[in-house]
């Protein structure tokens, strides 16, 4: 039924023809299209909440470029949103949540959503993307990792510093792993639900996790994304659903990370990937990682360092070609084509 | 003629009875006799450019805590000021530089300013702290790294995403060549001048190293880190002078780093220092590596803290105790004097 498998074959550690790749943010303010849509959607939240235009923007770059996978376009607070935090988005300032949790009391009360009640628009785009994609390659879910979630919902948006967490971290990590408790269940559920509803690979993505001490990271962190991996419905449709795990800046920990259970790492730009394929790529797939930057030079640059990576990682199946983190906004549509053929066009 | 001379012996891997500590920003904002200070010079910008007053903050963390170490109190951005970037602090916003470099002619116009002429203020400010100090602990010199430096010259300010410098390395990488031919020799300058006007330890700040891929980190940061290490005064007042390379983020290169001829190497909270140390403690002396955010943690936390640190890193000589970044302005100068304690008890 799937026509281009190659994404979820090289997760999975399984011979391609070609390294497959898809892009961090593919669907976003990069693509005129997109900017179109999100104005007569309103906010972004109205877009992510949204299930024909969420549609709409996911198929978008699929439409331009010949990608090997779509990624569920949403936004990673849609958890503490349903959990009742308040999500809203301040006009060039990135998401808010309108009660950070702070109080005891607060991190009490905190219960795990169900996704068919407070989550229905996402596994409703889940399924009209999947409609949509008639399966011509296969459709991305995700979620952010706990730790990351629980960064937002106790700073209440970004944070330059994560005061907040950090400083519950190391005078209450009671109430830090209650939090975290309440998180990981809430996670499980919602990409279970995804892949129910036709999500056929799940990333969670750990944002945050890459700020904290290697012990800390390993306590707050890794342990919960560990019980997300065991938690994981592994097959659906007849096929495995394979699991990508990434931590932005978690090169150092990539050993501890290749144990948790996923079946690939994302890496950041900042890791050799020869080097982290020595050090993990027996045990796991790996995705990444060229710095988004690169996009910003010219082809030659673009298919310098497109090489340098696809040749780094070698010849052995188990590499997803993927930026480092999200694509920017100030990318030109053209030298995302450029990378897409030359990342295609690489003998491995 | 130096009573205390702990940080000198670790930087260099000689034995010391105990593990000397400073602490990055230890004149700072969270300390109410600095915002006194800094309230009635003015901007900081008059603060750092006043050389009565940079004595006096420079002092105000010693007559409170045992510190091992003064640092002169100054901002890495005097470089570009006296290049006549045009420094500036924006109410809330950091520092920010009123010509950035952009176009090519503006990169062919960069000199070397003479620091005697320039940078006098800064010179005098050294000279000052060391009669004030009359041998009681050693001063810190320092510098931000030439990469550093450069993001702030190319992008004009602080930056999320560094597009234009990176923009720059990939589209035009002769350009940020030349910007960091000038630069660099204009920080072997300048901290040789401070060497000559009585600093008795220099430290390399690459706050921004850590955003690059590992290629580029070696080829646009650490290849002019060396030529600094290889341009500095190496013996004053009849002392070697330490050298400390620090590149935040930069835990995955730390044999790299090892190699670029510097004493001592600073260590963010991300590495584990027993590892660092299995690295590279056999070649160069380690400093760090503390959350700043224990800091906002109770006694004991702080105390477990810095306990694992000096633990991880062993009975070994060559350790200074840091934090792995400035602290925070929102810390608790009493937490501090905890610290400092936790770190001067301790038995190595």
């Amino acid at each position: 039924m799937l026509k281009n498998d190659n994404l979820l074959r090289a997760l999975l550690r399984q011979p391609t023809s070609y390294t497959p790749l898809w892009i961090m943010r593919q669907a976003g303010r990069y693509l005129p299209e997109y900017n179109a849509t999100r104005a007569r959607a309103g906010s972004f939240l109205d877009l992510c909440k949204n299930p024909d235009l969420a549609t709409e923007v996911t198929l978008q770059p699929l439409a331009r470029f010949p990608l090997d996978a779509a990624i569920l376009f949403s936004d990673i607070l849609t958890i503490p949103d349903a959990m009742g935090l308040g999500l809203y988005f301040a006009e060039g300032e990135g998401p808010k949540l309108e009660r950070p949790l702070r109080d005891e009391w607060e991190v009490r009360n905190l219960t795990v959503p169900d996704p068919a009640e407070h989550l229905d628009y996402v596994l409703k785009a889940v399924r009209q993307i999947r409609r949509a994609l008639d399966g011509s390659v296969p459709l991305i879910g995700f979620s952010g990792s706990p730790f990351t979630l629980a960064c937002y919902m106790v700073e209440g948006g970004g944070s330059e510093d994560f005061r907040h967490i950090k400083g519950m971290l190391y005078r209450r990590p009671d109430l830090l792993h209650r939090i975290l408790e309440t998180t990981v269940e809430a996670v499980i559920r919602y990409l279970n639900a995804q892949i129910e509803a036709g999500a056929q690979a799940v990333m969670v993505f750990d944002t945050w996790g890459g700020t904290l001490t290697p012990a800390a990271y390993r306590e707050f962190s890794l342990s919960y994304m560990t019980r997300i991996a065991a938690g994981l419905i592994r097959e659906s449709e007849g096929r495995r659903v394979p699991s990508i795990a990434f931590t932005k800046g978690g090169g150092l920990w990539l050993e501890d990370m290749a144990e948790a259970g996923f079946d690939a790492l994302g890496l950041d730009w900042t890791v050799d990937i020869a080097d982290a394929r020595e050090r993990v790529g027996h045990k796991v797939a790996l995705q990444g990682n060229m710095d988004p930057s690169v996009l910003f030079g010219d082809s030659s640059a673009i298919e310098r360092e497109a090489r340098r990576i696809i040749d780094g990682f070698g010849p052995h199946p188990g590499h997803v070609f993927n930026l480092g983190h999200g694509i920017s906004r100030f990318t030109n549509p053209d030298h995302v084509a450029c990378l897409v053929d030359a990342v295609h066009g690489a003998h491995r």
